[in-house]
């Protein structure tokens, strides 16, 4: 890790401060740029972890702040209202998707060329709402997002956008009919895609401290969904790049 | 390629002589055993040297002989009634999954340990099948397996097999509901399962040949889905053996 150099980075949406964090090499070189959204729980340690760790591949990565002046929630009655007004206003979810798809555009370690954005859990939503209302990255990647907040209508999405969404089939928030009804909209928009999705695998497979939510019957972790999934989340990258 | 070498192994099931492929290491090493099941079209060069690609990666294979003295189907009318026919008396269609089973655990070049049977199209099928009847494979994988052949009682299914499904989102043999419903068959039988779908994608995706079926609405190469699914294949072995 220590060929990486890492800064917060300030921007705005709207009028609402955004701080996201910034991964990139330390001699300055320039790498594709790789938009990271962060699960309910913003721009925490294990998000920034996270961005190291897609860094290390090759790549500079912003890691967006979707909260504003990088909020980091302490639990579930924070996280609710959070999510629901990025729900019940679009524009503004993905308004703040685009804002820090452009300043990470705008940093010097990022070459031109394909953006991939990622993203777990609401994250993971942002990125296929992103690229729904057609938002010109590359590339979505979906971990553990939860399907039913993505909008329907794909009529206006970036048809040239390739979509990989990791799922696991006792997620909750991703029942099959969603997954399902997402494939189909995505068909019929033109966008490509593929969905794996990981048999007795629940909520937030990618994280071990899934374990201590105590809700066994929503999220836990999968240390094999966790390797599998990334292993295709790389292969995607270098695919894109 | 050098390093391999490769014979016809003689078995036989219920009175039927089965001439199988089987590719190992030329020195004689011992390697973990993997059975490759042909698509509707038999022990023909183009599986032998998905034999010989899969050996590389460090595995002795044999390539089962579903139809019977090395038979080589020459068209749509042959394949027909043998599929239709291994659909109608699946103790011998698994019987002889099974044969070819033992034929390749009694090769020296094997080591004891997990095998993983894997299938195209055909072979998918039955690759699932014998899985689903209790079939001791450690792990079975179907590269766009027809899902609407595989049985739907899973109760007596080998429990402890791990299972991946590569399938092509728009091939008319795998229907999104067909996938859905085997989904909730292995989930309620315990076996594990990961499902990866590609968008846009049909029947036969990683056969080159498949553009010249004439079948294009039915079957088609995906350079995409091709790589991919052979990567999923690469690392679901990795895990198991």
């Amino acid at each position: 890790m220590s060929d990486l150099t890492e800064a917060s980075v300030e921007y705005s949406h709207d009028g609402t401060r955004l701080v996201g964090h910034l991964v990139a090499r330390a001699d300055g070189a320039k790498r594709p740029g790789v938009l990271l959204i962060h699960d309910a729980f913003g721009v925490s340690d294990p998000m920034k972890a996270t961005a190291r760790r897609i860094a290390t591949l090759g790549y500079t990565v912003l890691l967006a702040d979707m909260w504003g002046d990088g909020r980091i929630p302490k639990g579930e009655e924070e996280i609710g209202p959070l999510i629901g007004a990025m729900a019940n206003d679009r524009a503004t979810w993905t308004g703040r998707v685009d804002a820090a798809h452009r300043q990470l555009l705008a940093q010097e370690q990022v070459t031109e060329g394909p953006v991939v954005a990622v993203g777990y859990c609401f994250g993971g939503s942002s990125a296929l709402e992103y690229v729904r209302v057609g938002g010109t990255v590359a590339g979505a990647v979906s971990f553990h997002g939860g399907l039913d907040l993505v909008g329907t209508d794909w009529s206006a999405a970036n048809k040239d956008a390739s979509v990989l969404i990791l799922t696991g089939a006792e997620d909750p928030m991703s029942p099959p009919q969603v997954v399902f009804e997402l494939e189909k909209a995505m068909t019929t928009a033109g966008v490509r895609w593929e969905v794996t999705s990981y048999g007795h695998t629940k909520h937030a497979f990618t994280n071990p401290q899934a374990d201590k939510s105590g809700n066994p019957d929503v999220m836990a972790y999968d240390v094999r969904a966790d390797r599998r999934s990334w292993e295709s989340f790389r292969l995607f990258l270098e695919e894109l790049a």
